[in-house]
């Protein structure tokens, strides 16, 4: 019977070329990682129904493919909507999984918990160019570690991972939410507004200082506070030569030479301008950060970004994303999440962590022609039908020997299109094409 | 809200040190089939539901996990069965899937086509010891060559991948649907009893030949035909030294002497019993893929076993299946299939296949305590909390000179219960454990 030749709606078939390059992301990711002390884990790709829809996914929580439940307790003339109808769904994201998984293990896993998590999530989202219904998402996170240290390996290991795959010119903003709160409890906002304020901030890439206040304006508040609130970043702004004098000693910005511009002078204008209305011990601990993940032997830029926002309403400390120049938007990001883990736990996890845009660094790979760093010698024999089996046998110990020293050997029986065969070996690597004919 | 902290039925999350063995295993998979001119594809996990449920699958068709149809095409008051609300399904193994790909991507791939797929596969079994409704399957398949260096290369890969493994009593039984129908020939029964007969047949191991006989009389199989079918398997075993002067030369059956018994002599005298019942070529064959495979470095037995008979119906030639001697069951099989693809696009596509049982041998290697091969070092920094920020910069750069140099290092925080942190590390392969003090 006919096959529908075509992968379901929003998902796809992965050729051998795109598929190498993915390997060899994957394989960087899990040694850079794993050098930085994480440890891979694996949970299911179905999760509870009701885990996925307990309210941490945000939007996600609408984008679920649901499993049908099975044999008797599935009760289709019973049933009214869909609760009634699954049991089941696929993971849109790995931290729920994770958190359950935590949840789970904790008593066999060691404290702070190191975790790297490379797995496939759906979500049915409408179909569109370069976003697939199902992708790969690279997570790394710390669980059990409140200090400042698990942001700093964090950022450090990703500029290491993306230093590997020889990006150059990327950028890691980094942004702290309590100075989002502070900026706007200064300003003026209640803490029911906070939220939706800091998504109309997060457009400020895009639409610019007027966007953001005339979008302000329009959602109803009031002018004085939007006024307020704009004033803040516009003043922390372009000032970066002359910020030490203004907010901080030399010394104390001492890094701001070292690699260019990291924003510290402005985050020391910034923690001036706010007072009181900033969360004692936050500009210090990100300036730490900065400081410390300055040291990292990648070259890369950190820089405070008071307008970096980060969608999830779970993070409570420090935020962080990369963007790169070669690609508009963020090629990975995350932050630091203290509250979600004990939600569910009972006790107090601090969390924080760090998922790589792995589809667009594919991607930006795969557009650049980018080759996978090299093999030992790629050998084909192509051998003639004619040929006697014990040929074929001698052939196959040749192959046998040259693959047990590193090299990649096909054999393979010699087409009647031999000049397209080899044509084809070629495209895939293959250097050295040896054929064989009948004695 | 509360979560449910197990895994789904039948599912399990994977702890650090069991993931440490599988990533170790996936990677010497990918290896060692790469070394073989096998490429990595991949096919998206959700197929289409009529693909799954076209009647290759086999039973697995009954164990499908079901994927709820989504906004306005899920209508759940009109819907009668099961069909009416899914349009989607989790795939049961990784050939519906291939098959699928191939079809799609033809035109792209190169002639033969070499295909590597290691992915999560999913069937709604009963839960039960040591069986798990998602699992990974590996398989390597051949598409596009109809002659047998395709087997040849198959079993020579897998032997080889064990070999890696430290894996040393295995075995590769190997036998061709053809002698299998041969004999049903021979013994008088119909073409449409065939399947039913081999499904008791494979129970040989189990019930031995009694208990064969017993069950396809009790079947209903007339007498004649049943002794006359076990006659043969009887007539062949047993006779491996004197094999030779009655069925085959010295020189065709050298092979059997260098590695011990290959069955060849017993093949040879099949060969002869069945006269014009066995096809033209199909023990000659067989014996040129034993004695070429033969030439492995690797060290395996491959035996010719008459009554091997592979569940999945849609063997056409040389079926094959390793056996270890620590563990009863098979843990890995496959076969050539060179009417299942045809059947699918319209073009005769020959195409054999083999799928290693992942999940086992990576149960073995645990049960065994096996140590993943070597680290440069692991190294953890324990810094104590009352350190100075300059203090962590500085380990956070000694780090990183550690890990370019190929160590894995972890820095944390000190925990208060310092000697419980050690163990942990300890236990996690930290050899080298440094303790930094405030100065």
């Amino acid at each position: 019977m006919a096959l529908k030749k075509k992968p379901t709606t929003g998902m796809r078939d992965i050729l051998p070329q795109e598929m190498e390059i993915r390997e060899y992301v994957l394989s960087m990711i899990r040694q850079t990682y794993r050098s930085y002390g994480f440890t891979q884990i694996e949970t299911p790709c179905v999760e509870h129904i009701e885990n996925l829809t307990g309210g941490h996914g945000g939007e996600n929580e609408k984008l679920i493919f649901k499993i049908l439940k099975r044999g008797e307790k599935l009760k289709i003339d019973e049933a009214k909507e869909e609760t009634d109808l699954v049991d089941g769904g696929l993971r849109f994201d790995l931290t729920v999984p994770l958190v359950r998984y935590y949840a789970n293990n904790a008593s066999e896993l060691p404290a702070p918990f190191k975790a790297m998590q490379l797995g496939n999530v759906w979500r049915a989202d409408r179909p569109q160019r370069g976003r697939f219904r199902q992708f790969m998402q690279c997570d790394i996170d710390v669980l059990g570690d409140s200090s400042n240290i698990a942001e700093t390996e964090l950022i450090m290991a990703m500029a290491t991972l993306l230093d590997k795959l020889e990006f150059k010119d990327f950028t890691i903003r980094i942004n702290d939410r309590r100075i989002l709160k502070g900026i706007a409890k200064y300003s003026g906002f209640s803490e029911e507004q906070y939220d939706d304020v800091f998504i109309i901030l997060d457009k400020m890439d895009k639409i610019g200082l007027d966007g953001v206040r005339e979008e302000l304006l329009s959602a109803g508040y009031p002018s004085d506070s939007v006024e307020r609130f704009l004033s803040v970043f516009d003043a922390g702004d372009g000032d970066l030569e002359d910020g030490s004098s203004q907010a901080g000693s030399d010394a104390e910005i001492s890094s701001e030479n070292e690699r260019g511009e990291t924003g510290i002078g402005r985050l020391k204008n910034l923690a001036g301008i706010l007072g009181d209305d900033l969360e004692n011990g936050v500009a210090d601990n990100l300036r730490e950060i900065i400081d410390a993940a300055s040291g990292a032997s990648a070259e890369f830029k950190l820089v405070f970004d008071p307008t970096l926002v980060r969608g999830m309403s779970y993070y409570t400390g420090p935020i962080f994303e990369i963007s790169m120049d070669e690609y508009g938007g963020s090629v990975g990001g995350g932050g630091r999440y203290d509250t979600m883990v004990g939600r569910f736990l009972g006790t107090e996890v601090p969390a924080v962590g760090f998922s790589i845009g792995f589809e667009r660094i594919a991607m930006l790979l795969m557009e650049r022609g980018y080759r996978v760093p090299g093999d030992c010698g790629k050998t084909a024999f192509l051998i003639e039908k004619k040929c006697t089996p014990d040929q074929v046998k001698d052939v196959i110990r040749r192959a046998d020997e040259l693959r047990k020293n590193g090299s990649v050997v096909t054999v393979d029986r010699m087409k009647k299109n031999k000049k397209f065969q080899k044509e084809q070996l070629a495209a895939a690597g293959y250097t050295q094409i040896e054929e064989v004919y009948a004695d």
